[in-house]
């Protein structure tokens, strides 16, 4: 099946993949009295003497808007912000679908990082929580770490965490199954934007100690003049043996390659120049970094990629959905390393000790339970951690 | 009935009185390959090269925010963006079940009119229109102008407007009845904010010649030094007697009243005093200029309310679910006078002959048949005044 061109003709024909809908009626004297005016002055009232009553009186409690600038959609890159809709739109589609979440797409005709922090926080009183989506580095940094600062809802960089966790819940039942220690693997991660900037960095909190960046430049090494600010900072933090050289040089006896990079820029060689049981997660879209039957071939043990055409789909729709439900449900007033942790740890748990197969990592996208099991993590790990804003 | 209290407890058990639904399937590899990654990339692209086709492949083409600062909200005045939630939600639920438009409720913490006119021209790529909402005099004028200037969609201030197209739509039938011609009559309207003078801008359009505003300081005369910029600027073209003097002055002789002002600023005196067939619409919100019973003792032939409790009630709701659907179908680039006129127009047209009687002017707000003939006389009106920007 050719997906693009059908769903070129399904788009046109679906006009929308979301929609707003009334819950209340409306459609009579009374009805409209008590869902409009007069009757509304009330609850306008409450919330205007205590503004938390919003999250009970309104729809906020279950609200969240994908906003986008349309700067970083999927891999096609700057395309603006009305182009970005049909990705956004998909992503509310999920939202609802697997998190009950009511997610609305907002694309924004401005790349200034202040217009976009400052649009964000004007709106932030009618939603319960901010995803962020496809915003180009390194602008989305700032954007998230400010917001983060500034409100009282969870904010989320799903291109940053989202991820992140799904990557490390792969990495999970991946180690379970090449019985590895966390502590003791060589971890490599291709591309040091977003993506793999804060992959290296959640896989630090998760255990890992050896991780190493690589960029088309190469080795990212603290110290190296080509570094950006925020491959700056995470060079102090990764590479700690300080090596140098090029992604061939930082593969060779690693035992967990990430690649959130380009097509095809990994060799057999460099597979097999791997310590045991390679692990290799793929995910540059829409062509790998290399093709599955070629990694295996060269040995690899496991493999994931970012298609839903191969095993082992490291997809972050395992992730905002549920970790949304999860923060929502317990009135997060914030999104967290524990939140996160959960929430990897919540998507591992969904593939049995019996299932779990080097072609079986994860579960699959579309299944609710592992949603579910997202959504439970993350909401212990809101109460866990005391960022609950419900009143006990 | 307290609706009040009632609404208050329904607000609680409703938890928002909107919802956003997805309308695509995403529940298996297949459908997520459609609707998200990878085949949504197609859709993208075909909006970045053609913008416009953000109208055919995505819920643009239905989709308007209803955007408040929350200074204004029916009678409650600033009661800040939270708190006007119910009643921007409420509007969503009236924009859906009566024009089937898919309107989204967005508060914005800020009353600073740059950061508004920024905010809401950042999101305007994500819409079809703009109906702005509940924001105070005489920040919403230069939110309103601005915006239609700078965007290519539908912007429209219902507060203004909306009162302004359905008073004229009761004065249209109110006419019939009392015989009067437009262009002979004497109107008067009291309170000179937002929705006053856009009443009497708007009537002046439709016709009538001796329009006269009142404020609580006494009647907008060309000259007088408390007037505001926006009062200043509707003096040069309205009282062009330069009648002094208080409300009770400004009523005397008059053939039509419309009160936009406060609880029972009019006596019956003032209504003896009027012309021969008075006609008086007093819309102020909860508790009106005159009772509908002291007016009609005091002689009134026709009374019209802001109350659903009484007859004839001058309600805006008939007003913007038709607009924004006649606009949205015709992808109309503004709402001009004719498409203005021509809901006024179609909302009188509603009322038949032989229906037509003094406490039987307008169709009720929950009357469908009403909201399509405003869809249908403004989507005309569109095509006519060539603000159409669908390629024919």
């Amino acid at each position: 099946m050719n997906y693009r061109e059908t769903s070129l003709k399904k788009h046109g024909e679906w006009k929308g993949k979301i929609e707003t809908v009334a819950r209340v009626p409306v459609d009579s004297r009374e009805a409209l009295s008590l869902a409009y005016t007069p009757g509304v002055a009330e609850p306008c009232l409450a919330i205007h003497n205590d503004t938390e009553k919003s999250f009970e009186l309104t729809r906020r409690w279950n609200t969240v808007p994908v906003i986008t600038d349309g700067t970083a959609v999927l891999g096609l890159g700057d395309i603006g912000p009305e182009a970005g809709m049909p990705v956004m739109e998909g992503k509310c589609a999920l939202f609802k679908a697997f998190g009950n979440v009511d997610a609305y797409p907002i694309c924004l005709r401005t790349k200034d990082t202040e217009e976009i922090i400052n649009t964000i926080k004007f709106m932030a009183g009618s939603f319960g929580g901010i995803n962020l989506e496809d915003i180009s580095a390194p602008r989305c940094f700032e954007i998230e770490t400010r917001l983060k600062e500034e409100l009282d809802i969870p904010v989320f960089h799903d291109d940053q965490h989202g991820t992140a966790i799904v990557s490390a819940a792969a990495l999970i039942n991946a180690l379970k199954l090449t019985g590895k220690k966390t502590d003791a693997i060589k971890l490599v991660i291709n591309g040091a934007g977003a993506a793999g900037i804060a992959i290296g960095r959640f896989l630090l909190k998760l255990g890992v100690k050896d991780v190493t960046l690589c960029d088309l430049k190469g080795i990212v090494c603290d110290g190296e003049e080509w570094l950006n600010p925020a491959q700056k900072q995470v060079a102090k933090i990764t590479n700690l043996s300080h090596a140098k050289g090029k992604l061939a040089d930082a593969m060779r006896g690693a035992d967990v390659f990430i690649g959130v990079s380009g097509p095809h820029c990994v060799t057999k060689e460099m597979v097999r120049s791997m310590a045991e049981k390679p692990v290799l997660f793929t995910c540059a879209n829409p062509v790998p970094e290399i093709e599955p039957e070629d990694a295996l071939e060269a040995g690899a043990f496991i493999v994931g990629t970012g298609s839903s055409e191969h095993p082992n789909q490291i997809n972050n729709v395992l992730v905002f959905p549920g970790l949304f439900r999860g923060a929502l449900d317990a009135r997060a007033s914030t999104v967290n390393d524990e939140m996160m942790i959960a929430a990897a740890y919540g998507i591992a748990s969904c593939v049995g000790e019996k299932e779990l197969a080097p072609d079986y990592i994860l579960p699959y996208a579309y299944d609710k339970s592992a949603h579910r099991a997202v959504a439970k993590a993350v909401e212990e790990a809101v109460y866990r951690t005391g960022v609950s804003k419900l009143k006990k």
